[in-house]
Parts: structure tokens; C-alpha cells; sequence
């Protein structure tokens, strides 16, 4: 029995190097046959990330993912397995949504559509982007991608990361509370971890100006919702990503005053699919070739 | 009796040069006082451009407009005065809020907003900017800002002007019928003119590809709009002007199928008046030092 890459899509079957077996699996439903022929195994994207299979793959090499966190495989993951990330293939897509968030708040969009529906033309002048302070927490790949956006709406961007870089003004966390107040708009984009897990908090809002406005693109921990609740609109919110998530049908972050919801959308929209299949075509190509992987994670326990 | 100008902030009085007389007048209500000694009268920004005011001041020398447009003044301005408009006080403004619009269409906020009041988490993928065509149909003052916004958005621009500029990459607008079908999103940002009006009609919206995105900053009639509203949602549109204007209330077009307004309010968000009050301060500077003055209209008749 040879062995088999379980690819994604259809094209990336296509593109197969000559002499490597492959099949379809896009996660729906089961997939087709036996699994322990499968060497190289790309975790569709999408909700469900069926890493459970995992253990039907004895002869398992390489565990590619199309996201960008990889926390959910680690439990499951065999020793000597190498387990490579989607870093980078989500860059584009969250970093506009992010650009998204922050223009339709600054520029009140949900006001004219409801102004729409009611047939109504009543003009007013909205703060702008432009001219704007927005501190980055979070300055890594997507991180830089939002900065690259912003610059040409000319705002000054303050950026924070874990440590600080001095050299190419990148700000430690240690300064955080520093730097909040001076925050037009504050956009979120760490991995959620022991340490970002609630970094806006009700201590963190309270430094924010009135009005001031938090994006998160991150995960839904790295925010307080309870302390963002007890704001009561004082601060507005834009969030792709909730606490907790999905966010119930009855919970009051849905009412909120001065909150924006979109359901985790951010990263995968039409520009995600054409990166990430010839990411893959390309990984499968290197495997294939015995050429080092691209963004392998350190599992190393 | 000294000469006088007649700014429209309280900020441009107190930085007036030495020597020059000055007072405010915002737009609101009506002037005080006799206007015969007003040389230099800066029409306040608004709806209501007041120049039926110019009559009032025999001694006037210069109009200075806080608007890109000046047709309104022509037909009211004595021989001898000469016409400032403000020309790219408004372009970063909107540059931003058609980049604004561009972005809440293709990653569908409305939609989001409409599930967040249902408080329904259900997400989907939404296309994205990257990677979209976009034309730009008037590369002026405004197109430019526009594209520079849409570079790191990983976008291709496609430049149409009145006339052709091919050193410049710019297409002359003779060649339109044979871009629009390559065309996802269309911005128009070309004044009103004869030539203009109707500039995109029935024949122009059969050419776009199923879904794609016209968005309007330049001014309404560029749209023609009875053939939009039978495109009965084929094409989608981001308007924020309109013909008619401002929209009554019982016109289609509030509730045409892929169809978002905002009333006419690209031009004049938060980031515009900082810049509009330093270039009152500069223009007068120039002024009374004898210095030519920016932005100076063309008037011979
Ligand atoms: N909403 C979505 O659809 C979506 C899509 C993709 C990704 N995401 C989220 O976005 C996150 C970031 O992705 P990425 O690819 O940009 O990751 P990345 O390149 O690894 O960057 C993460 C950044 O976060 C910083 N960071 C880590 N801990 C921090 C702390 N305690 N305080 C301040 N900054 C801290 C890191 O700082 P150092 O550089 O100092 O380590 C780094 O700059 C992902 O982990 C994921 O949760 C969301
Ligand atoms: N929505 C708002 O709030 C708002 C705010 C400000 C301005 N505006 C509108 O935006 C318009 C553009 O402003 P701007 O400052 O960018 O003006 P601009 O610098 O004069 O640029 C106008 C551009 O339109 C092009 N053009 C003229 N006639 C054309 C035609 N028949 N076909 C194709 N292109 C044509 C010109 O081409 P050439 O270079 O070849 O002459 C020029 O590139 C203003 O006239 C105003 O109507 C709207």
C-alpha cells in the first residue's frame, strides 16, 4: 500500500508532484476509506478541524493546518510528527477585515443603513480614520499587515508585542498601560494565551478615552466582555471574535450600545482560498522533494 | 473704514497676520452687521453655500471655497474677484470613506449588522478586496488618494481619466467599454459635467460581470439611475450621492437590491476641518503679504 497525501481540494490534486498518491478530503462529512495509508494529512478549513482522524494515521508524517493558531492539535499530535501552521495565509484577510471594522465605526455605516431603511437622508459629519492614533497589541504578521493598511489613511500607528523592540519601535507589553490613554483606537491581534487572556480588562477600558474604539481580531479572551459591558457604550467595540464564542443567542454583548459583532469571519474570506491552496501545493511539493517545510510549529515536549 | 475678511472659525481669526481685520462668520443665521468692508469672505462649509452674500460686498477681492466644486459660484461672482476653491481638503476624507465603502461590501458588514440584531452567529465567507480589479474612473486629485489607499489592500488599479496619459499607466476615458468588463469594483470619483452625466448607464452596467461593485463619491448623476434600479440587484452599488438629491423619501432606490447610501458625506468627515482651518490661515497669509493665492479658479469669461 503506497502512501497518500489527504489534500484538501481538488486542484491541489492536480497539482500532485509525479509519483505522489493523494485524495480529496474537504471536511464534510467522513472521509472516504481506510486512513492508515495517509502520510501527510492538510486539516481542511473551517470550524470543525477534524484532527481527531489523526489517530486513524499510523503512518502519519506531516500534519498541515490552514489556521493560524494551532493549540486545538497539540493534545493529539504524535511524537515525530511534524505539525506545520497556516502563518501568513490569513494575513490579508484578517488584516482588512480589521481595516473594515475600524472605517465602517469611524465613518458610522451602521447609522446609513439604518438611516437607509428608513428612507431617510439626514447628513452629519462622522469622525474619520485618518488623522487617527491606533495602537496595535499584537505586532506580528497580522499585526504589521493591519499597519501596512493603515498607512496611507494616515494615522499614527503605536505598536506593542510581547517584547519590546526598540530598534524598530515596537513597544513591550510592559507599556501598555502607558500607552492606552494617548489610543484612538485600539486593534487586538495576539494569540490568546495565559498572558493575553483578558488584556483588556476593566482596569485597561478605564484608561481609554471616551469614544475611543476597540477592534479585536485576535480571540475573544484577550478581552474582558463583562468589564466591556459594564462600559455601557462608553468605549465603542468592533469584535470578530467573542467571549464566549459562539456568542449565545440570549447574551447582552449582541444589545450592547456602541458594539459591532461579526461571527469569526475575518480570516477567511475569497483571498484565503488561492493562497492557501498553492501553500499546500507547495508544502506537498517540498515534502515530496525532502526540502525543509515551511512554518513548522516547535512541538518538542 | 478698514477692509475686513470674514473667516469661518474662531481659529482663523486669532491667527490672522498683523494688521488685517477680521471676523467670523459660520454659516449659521445670517452675518452681523453691514458686509461693505468684506475684501476677503471665506464661504462657510455647508449644505447652504452662502453666496448670495457676495452681492453684499462691493469691495470684495477674493472668494475662497471650502469646496472642491465652484459651479455654484459662478454665476454670482463680480468680474475682478477672484475664485478659490478648496481643491484636496477633502481628498483624504473621501478617499477614506470610498475605501469604506469598498470594504463593507465585500466582507458584507450590513449583512453582519442585520444577524447581530437577529443575534445570530452565523458565519460564512464574504469575498474580499484583495485581489479585486478595481477601476477608478476620474484619476484626479481624489482617484489618486483612492489608489493609494487600495495598494496595500493588494488590489489592481485601473486609471481612467478624461484624457489619456499612457507614461502614466492613465486610460483616456475612450477606452471604458473595453475595461468595464474586467472590472469587480468601479469607483467614480469624476466631476459632474456634461460629458460625465450618465456616464455609467444601461450600457456601461450590461458590460460588468455579474455582482460586481460600483461605488459613487463624485456626484450622482455620473449613475444613471433608472438603469441601476433594472439591473434589479445584478450589479451592486456603494452611493454616496445620489440623483435625485438629496433622495426623497419614497424613491426605489432605498430599497433596491445591493444598493448602500450614505447621504453625501465623503467629503466632510472629522479630518477635514483641521486641514480646511490651517488652509484659511494660509490663504489669508498669502493674501496680505501679496503672495498668489492656491487653488485659484479659472473665471475669465
Ligand atoms: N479573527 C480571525 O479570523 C483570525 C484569523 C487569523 C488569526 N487570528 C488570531 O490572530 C493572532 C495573531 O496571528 P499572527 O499570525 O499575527 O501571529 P504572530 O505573527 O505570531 O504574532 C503574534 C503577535 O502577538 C504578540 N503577543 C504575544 N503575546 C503577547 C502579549 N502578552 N502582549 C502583547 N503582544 C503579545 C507577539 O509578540 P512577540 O513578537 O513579542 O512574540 C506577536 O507580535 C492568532 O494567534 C489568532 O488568534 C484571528
Ligand atoms: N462625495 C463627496 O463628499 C465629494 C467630496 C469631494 C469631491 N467630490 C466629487 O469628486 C470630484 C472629483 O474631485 P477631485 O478633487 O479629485 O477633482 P480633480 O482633481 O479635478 O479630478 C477629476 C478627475 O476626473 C476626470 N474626468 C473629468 N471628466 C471626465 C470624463 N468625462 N471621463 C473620465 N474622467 C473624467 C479628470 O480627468 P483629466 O485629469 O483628464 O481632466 C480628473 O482626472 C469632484 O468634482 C466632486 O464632484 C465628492
Amino acid at each position: 500500500m503506497a502512501d497518500r497525501v489527504l489534500v484538501p481540494w481538488e486542484e491541489n490534486l492536480r497539482n500532485l508532484p509525479e509519483g505522489v498518491r493523494g485524495s480529496v478530503y474537504d471536511g464534510g462529512g467522513e472521509p472516504s476509506g481506510d486512513l492508515s495509508d495517509v502520510v501527510f494529512y492538510v486539516v481542511p478549513y473551517g470550524r470543525t478541524q477534524r484532527v481527531d482522524l489523526i489517530e486513524r494515521m499510523p503512518r502519519l508524517r506531516v500534519v498541515q493546518l490552514l489556521t493560524a493558531g494551532y493549540e486545538h492539535v497539540l493534545g493529539v499530535l504524535p511524537d515525530g510528527v511534524t505539525l506545520c501552521s497556516g502563518r501568513g495565509l490569513h494575513d490579508a484577510s484578517t488584516a482588512e477585515h480589521a481595516l473594515a471594522l475600524m472605517l465602517a465605526a469611524q465613518r458610522e455605516l451602521p447609522r446609513w443603513s439604518i438611516d437607509q431603511e428608513a428612507h431617510t437622508w439626514y447628513p452629519h459629519y462622522t469622525r474619520s480614520l485618518a488623522g487617527s492614533r491606533v495602537l496595535i497589541i499584537g505586532y506580528g504578521s497580522i499585526g504589521a499587515a493591519v499597519e501596512e493598511r493603515l498607512r496611507p489613511n494616515e494615522c499614527e500607528v503605536i505598536r506593542v508585542a510581547r517584547t519590546a523592540r526598540p530598534e524598530r519601535d515596537v513597544y513591550g507589553v510592559a507599556d501598555l498601560h502607558r500607552l492606552l490613554p494617548q489610543a484612538d483606537i485600539v486593534v487586538l491581534v495576539a494569540p490568546h494565551t495565559p498572558e493575553t487572556e483578558g488584556i483588556i480588562g476593566a482596569t485597561e477600558l478605564a484608561l481609554l478615552a471616551d469614544d475611543a474604539l476597540v477592534v479585536n481580531v485576535g480571540r475573544g479572551p484577550l478581552i474582558d466582555t463583562a468589564a466591556l459591558l459594564a462600559e455601557k457604550g462608553r468605549i465603542r467595540a468592533a469584535l470578530d471574535v467573542t467571549d464566549p464564542e459562539p456568542l449565545p443567542a440570549g447574551h447582552p454583548l449582541w444589545d450592547a450600545p456602541g458594539v459591532a459583532i461579526t461571527p469569526h469571519v475575518a480570516g477567511g474570506s475569497a483571498t484565503f482560498y488561492p493562497r492557501a491552496r498553492s501553500f499546500v501545493d507547495a508544502q506537498v511539493r517540498r515534502w515530496a522533494a525532502g526540502e525543509p517545510l515551511r512554518n513548522v510549529v516547535p512541538t518538542r515536549r
